[in-house]
C-alpha cells in the first residue's frame, strides 16, 4: 500500500504542477497592463525573455531594450498621460513542458476629451512562452489588428492548433 | 499512520480534481471568443455538446449544425471579414459533481471604418455545461443583451441562485 | 519512506491551499459585476467585509450599508435599467498568508439610444482581500479612472510593490 500512496503522491505532484503552471501564465499576462499602464517599464519588460520578440503589428522589438524604447517613447508615455487602459482577456493555454502557448484578445482603451473611452484597437495575441530559470516568460508575444486580415485570423486560430 | 496519510490523499486528490474542473472551464470559455472571431467553425461548435442549445438574443439554435449555420452564415461571416472580438469576461463559476454553471459577461465588438472599434453589445451570459466523456462541454448557453430588461437582469442573477 | 511522504503530502497541502486561494479571490472578483449589473445588492455588498471600504474616485463609502446605498441609488439603478456592464480584467495577485491584493482595470459600458455601447470609464482598481471567517472578502476596493493621474497611475504600479 505504502507504494500504492507514493504513486499516487506523484501523479498528485505532476497535477498540481501543471495547475501551478496554468496561473503563472494567467499571472503573467495580467501583469502586462497594469505594468504598460503605469508607466512601470522595467516590470513591463521584465516579463519578456531576455532576448524576447514583440512583434506589434508592423512593429518589431527585439530584446528589453527595443520594447523599453517604446514603452518609453512619445506614443506610449502620450497614451498613458490620456488614460489608456491596455487588457487582455482570459487566455487559451497549451502547455508542453517548458513551453507554453497562450492565445487571447487585447483591447486598447483611450480617454478622450468628452470624458468617455475610446476602444482604439482589438488585436489577436499569441504569447509563446518559456519556463526560464524556473519563472515563465514571454519568448514571443504576437499581436495583429482584427482588421479581418487572415494574418489576424491565423494567430487566433493557431492556438487550437497548437494542441493537436 | 499509513491510513492517515491515505484520508490525506483521498482529499487531495478531489480537491485537486475541483481546481482542475475550474480550470478547464475557464479554458473552454476562453476558447469560444478566438474560435468565433477566426472563423474556426469546428472548433467552435465542438465547445457544445452534440445536442447542445445556443440561445442567443431572438436566435435559438439546437444542436452542433445550427451553430455552424450561423457562424457560417452572412451576419458572423460579414463581422469577421471587418474585424470582430467576442470576449468573455471571467466567468464566476459553480460545479456540482458533472454539471457546472458559468456566469460572465460577453462583448462584441466590431471595426468601424474610422479604424476604431464600436462596442456593438455586451451581453448576460449563463453557460451550462456537463462533463461528457470526461470533458466539458456546454449544454445550454443563454445570452441577452444588457438592455435594462428583467429577463437579462436574471440571466446573471441567477448565477448566484446556482450556488444556495 | 513512510515519513518522507508525509513530507511530500505536507508541501502538496500547502500548494493546493494557495491555488485554492488564488481561485477563490478569481471568483470573489467576477461576482462583482453579476452582482452590480443585475441588481442583487446583498450579493455585490456581502462581497466586502462588514467595515470594508470602496474608496470609487471621489466617492468614499465605508460598511455595507454606505455601498448598498450607493447600488441602491438614483445613479446605479439609471445605469441598470438603461443596460450596463461592468466587468473587471482578470487579476495580477500576490496573496500573503490571510491577506491578499489584486490588481486590475475595469470598465463600464452603458448601452446607448442608439443601441450600441459606450465605455463610460476605464479606471484602475486595486483590491486589498482578506480571508475572514475561512471565506475572502474585500478590505477595501480603491478604483480611479484612467486619466493620465499620477494617482492612477499609482493604483496600478503598486500590485507589484506588494510582492517585493
Amino acid at each position: 500500500m505504502a507504494e500504492d500512496i507514493a504513486e499516487r503522491v506523484n501523479r498528485l505532484e505532476r497535477r498540481i504542477a501543471h495547475l501551478e503552471d496554468r496561473a503563472a501564465i494567467y499571472q503573467l499576462l495580467a501583469a502586462y497592463g497594469p505594468a504598460a499602464d503605469s508607466g512601470s517599464i522595467p516590470e513591463a519588460v521584465g516579463l519578456w525573455a531576455d532576448d524576447g520578440v514583440y512583434d506589434l503589428h508592423a512593429q518589431m522589438m527585439r530584446g528589453h531594450a527595443d520594447i523599453a524604447d517604446e514603452l518609453g517613447g512619445q506614443w506610449h508615455q502620450g497614451l498613458i498621460k490620456q488614460g489608456s487602459a491596455h487588457i487582455v482577456s482570459m487566455p487559451y493555454v497549451t502547455i508542453d513542458g517548458d513551453k507554453a502557448v497562450a492565445t487571447c484578445h487585447s483591447r486598447l482603451y483611450r480617454r478622450e476629451n468628452d470624458g468617455g473611452y475610446r476602444v482604439l484597437s482589438c488585436s489577436a495575441n499569441r504569447w509563446e512562452l518559456e519556463r526560464i530559470g524556473g519563472r515563465w516568460r514571454v519568448r514571443r508575444r504576437v499581436s495583429r489588428r482584427l482588421d479581418g486580415s487572415d494574418e489576424s485570423h491565423k494567430v487566433l486560430a493557431d492556438g487550437f492548433a497548437a494542441e493537436a
